[in-house]
């Protein structure tokens, strides 16, 4: 049986029309990843827990290196100075000893990006605090049908990478509409964050003439991700929420949901839209 | 226009077929809630966050005390002494002064439940340190028709409620399918810890004779949330991840997934599966 990385083989039992039928069956592998931070100078070295998340195994490293930009922990690849994993479950992210690493900022982020809200704050002032401003606004212009046809490129793509479709999906377009890559997981955030990992790594950030394809709903903290890489336009197969909205307008991203079926809705940044 | 909890309205464009219709669209709204729990005896009472979860308002009192049974952090509703909300983003769980709470406990029962598997444990290894021993098997026979017309009889309910359809659904049904409860959020998480705060404000708990059916995917997390709250019978209409699977197996759960158009499958705990 081939394997294909991030799905397990089980034997499973089919009811259809009153049958049953015994075969093996393909599930996605959720397990946790902690990510371990070591950071501070030669002389006083420290180590801490800023994350820990359930993931499809596979692309480690670019989900980590993708969490600690998005979260505003790094601002460049250049801050890494190694990465190491002991087990399957854990990764340890090495900053360089020069890069000054302040706890209790790191603190305030965490609570910011994970809390946006709290502490009499609204939830986009709090988001203020961490991400970067909005960038000069690109004129991208997106003609429709260009638009109409990213997810069969998106499933073209999961094809050929033997992908079951199974999981979250987030895929990078450039402006005319051309695939450029592809990361999948079982969160829709860890989906993004390795795809802004591995762009980090290549040195392609800010990714402000792309556009970002989500196989699913459009949540708050996606949307987030996207303004912290500097993505301006977002189209999502499924629904954004009511947040999500609100900070895509907020950061001058255009915000397209329920892409499928040569249709979408134009929820923010309308003005980009050709027709 | 009807206000309907939990939805929001904007004016959206949608385009089709090369045209533009300006509209007023439904949107699942998405906000920050921070649970805070107050504890100790009267002379040494203290306050600690233990949550902050993107939800949809609503059911918020639910939410909370379905949170802190499936974290272990209460066993019984008579456990709190009082709910306060000073904003719409944040409630305050006041536990009884009698009721003992180690913050060790609190700590570790974080660490295992949203870490499961750092620390050298397994994350089932990690999950048994939380979770009750699982109950004695109820032998619930399931005529696999009865399966069969669940999600329909969800569909039905969410007409009844005004629901959208859009947020992820957990629905309660007694060991004939007979439709008891229903809770939706944007996280699934919320939803499910809604409909388990509900049962146990209505001390219905353990819920070892009932049927939770899940709207979307069955991930670790609603397991073992379900496997808290006693439930031995989980279908999905979406895919299970491989740790769930697990997980049922180890608890003896009968889990079905793809659950839709008449079919099945069985991943876990076929032998109550009636053809």
């Amino acid at each position: 049986m081939t394997q294909t990385p991030g799905i397990a083989h089980l034997p499973i039992h089919k009811i259809q029309d009153a049958g049953i039928l015994t075969t093996m069956d393909e599930l996605a592998i959720e397990e946790p990843l902690e990510i371990r931070l070591q950071y501070g100078p030669a002389t006083d070295r420290r180590e801490q827990s800023v994350s820990i998340t359930m993931r499809t195994p596979g692309n480690d490293t670019e989900l980590a290196t993708g969490f600690l930009y998005t979260e505003g922990i790094i601002t460049d690849i250049t801050a890494i100075d190694l990465v190491s994993t002991f087990t399957s479950n854990s990764i340890l992210i090495s900053l360089k000893t020069t890069i000054p690493l302040d706890l209790g900022r790191l603190q305030r982020h965490f609570y910011t990006t994970s809390s946006c809200g709290v502490c009499g704050k609204s939830s986009l002032e709090a988001l203020r605090t961490v991400c970067p401003a909005p960038q000069p606004a690109a004129d991208i212009p997106l003609p429709h049908d260009m638009i109409y046809a990213l997810p069969e490129k998106l499933r073209r793509q999961q094809d050929i990478f033997g992908s079951t479709g199974g999981l979250h999906a987030a895929a990078l377009f450039d402006a005319q509409g051309n695939f450029l890559s592809l990361q999948e997981d079982i969160g829709r955030h860890n989906a993004l964050d390795k795809l802004i990992g591995s762009s980090l790594q290549n040195d392609n950030l800010p990714l402000n003439h792309h556009i970002l394809l989500l196989s699913g709903r459009a949540c708050f903290e996606l949307i987030q991700k996207a303004a912290m890489a500097g993505i301006q336009i977002v189209a999502a197969v499924g629904a954004p929420s009511s947040l999500a909205v609100q900070l895509a307008q907020e950061y001058n991203i255009t915000l397209i949901g329920f892409l499928r079926d040569q249709r979408f809705n134009i929820y923010a940044g309308s003005h980009r839209v050709r027709i």
